[in-house]
């Protein structure tokens, strides 16, 4: 089965459910995108960051060669990291990561976080993470509206199709739609029952901005990470009110979860390692919790976040 | 007896306690701000909106007249409104609201809130509110560089010592001070015990700007708008831990309110009608709240806050 596809401002269709590359790791990576291929999986959610991008390109390549897929079947998202904002940095960057995933244009390219952090040659170390070459968080004076007119050139150059912003708070948006020659296509938050954000994406979708929910299962995802929340907080896939849904609608709670964004027109980017539960996150468009369900879940909202700078120990108070 | 100052990242001392003019009545406000200046008051916080800058200035003037104070003692504080801030409006409105003072120089001139509203031309309407000239709800593409661009040049000019921000989050303070030629003296904030914003206090205090909050009282201020969370919230004046800290103290649970704040170096701008009040407002430095009474007010953190666009009624998702 394949996702439907939700149409983008940018004129582009986007699949509503894709496979997220975050911690998928790299011994694996390129077996797990080709099975999602093979699954059905046509949207890929990379980054520099998650440091994989060259055994994902590995996994397409094998898929398309088997003749699974081709190139134009796939929606591969990529993302610029904190340490390439500087104007003249994007476009080198972008190219390098193409050439990682050994593609030449990307379908949506995001910048990952409204942090610029001072610019690190891959040669020196890749993906960079959080510290300069010297080791230290040091940043940049690139603004986000450098960054992003740097982003929109690579509109213009067709090395991505569609740009898009993530993790960016209402202000900075409102900022950015100001003086944005092209708009973004998509804005990726944290979303989960216990982080809502209901304002922020009321306020982005009605702006023309498809919203994406990363960390769908909440707490789950940072469970490896040791983030303090994470591990005290109640798991979903657990929680009364997210089993009773299930168990009413003869689903899974991740595809409850799931459903619960995909409903309202936020896309997904799950991620599983198990070809069943695959499967499933795959099949979470096409039938509906009641309007009375969404509520009760979306009442779970504690505005808990997990994905902070601040929780792994940065000095960043983005959030 | 006069408050303390603090020296701001332009070289100018500010004092840490003011006397704020929002919802100051016309008829009584030229009269307020010269007993306020008798009872030591010397910082005065208005703002276009206040719609009270001409009967501001007639107090000031007065006192000046009296000789109680010369102009060079005060440290006068404006804010440019949401509809002023495409670049080419900043420095005619700045001069109309000199002109409205009476005076030849803020002391303080701040970006009232991060939005960009359609011009309205003061002969239309004065002050102009949320509206545009067709009385809808609408929109100027100003960036906040922009906006803050022309800012800058107040200062090159004259026309402002120092210049200040009010309502940023995080993310646009951040993004602003990339690209900022003369940083923001202060960021204004809504900030009391049941909205502490500890993390962006910290940031800007960090970054060296001074913040000053407003609404030190929290809901009480917020009554008489008919504010619904205001309405049905504990008066601070009344709460426990407040009355508790006044009564070790000696002192009214206002003065604790505002030297909770004084304390960690965040200026106060209350008002009151009264006399007394007036004189015991001024007098929140010089004594200490005990450290363990600092940490017990703050953990009265709600997230609660009373003023915003989107509790008037207005769809602009700032906060």
């Amino acid at each position: 089965m394949a996702s439907p596809t939700v149409k983008l401002n940018s004129g582009y269709d986007m699949p509503l459910v894709g496979f997220g590359l975050w911690k998928v790791n790299n011994d694996t990576c390129a077996d797990q995108v080709y099975h999602a291929i093979k699954e059905g999986y046509r949207l890929f959610d990379g980054a520099c960051d998650y440091g994989n991008e060259v055994e994902a390109g590995q996994g397409i390549a094998r898929a398309i060669k088997d003749g699974l897929v081709q190139r134009s079947d796939l929606f591969i998202v990529s993302k610029l990291w904190n340490s390439f904002h500087d104007g003249p940095q994007v476009e080198p960057i972008c190219r390098k990561q193409l050439a990682d995933w050994g593609i030449d244009y990307f379908d949506l390219y995001i910048v990952h976080f409204p942090i610029a952090l001072k610019y690190v040659d891959p040669a020196i170390r890749y993906p960079p993470g959080w510290k300069s070459a010297s080791d230290e968080l040091e940043f940049s004076p690139a603004s986000i509206q450098e960054t992003w007119t740097a982003m929109e050139s690579l509109v213009d150059k067709g090395l991505a199709r569609s740009i898009g912003i993530s993790n960016f708070s209402a202000q900075l948006v409102m900022d950015l739609l100001r003086y944005a020659r092209i708009r973004p296509a998509t804005l990726q938050i944290e979303h989960h029952p216990y982080l809502t954000q209901t304002r922020l994406v009321d306020f982005a979708q009605k702006q023309g901005l498809t919203v994406t929910a990363y960390s769908s299962f909440g707490p789950l995802s940072f469970l490896e990470l040791d983030v303090r929340d994470a591990v005290s907080t109640p798991p979903l896939f657990e929680h009364e009110v997210v089993r009773k849904v299930a168990q009413r609608c003869g689903r899974t709670p991740a595809q409850v979860l799931l459903r619960w964004a995909t409903q309202r027109g936020v896309a997904v980017i799950p991620k599983s390692n198990d070809p069943q539960r695959l499967r499933q996150n795959l099949d979470v468009t096409g039938w509906d919790l009641e309007e009375g369900e969404v509520q009760a879940i979306a009442a779970l909202d504690q505005g808990l976040r997990f994905n902070d700078p601040i929780g792994y120990g940065l000095d960043i108070p983005i959030f």
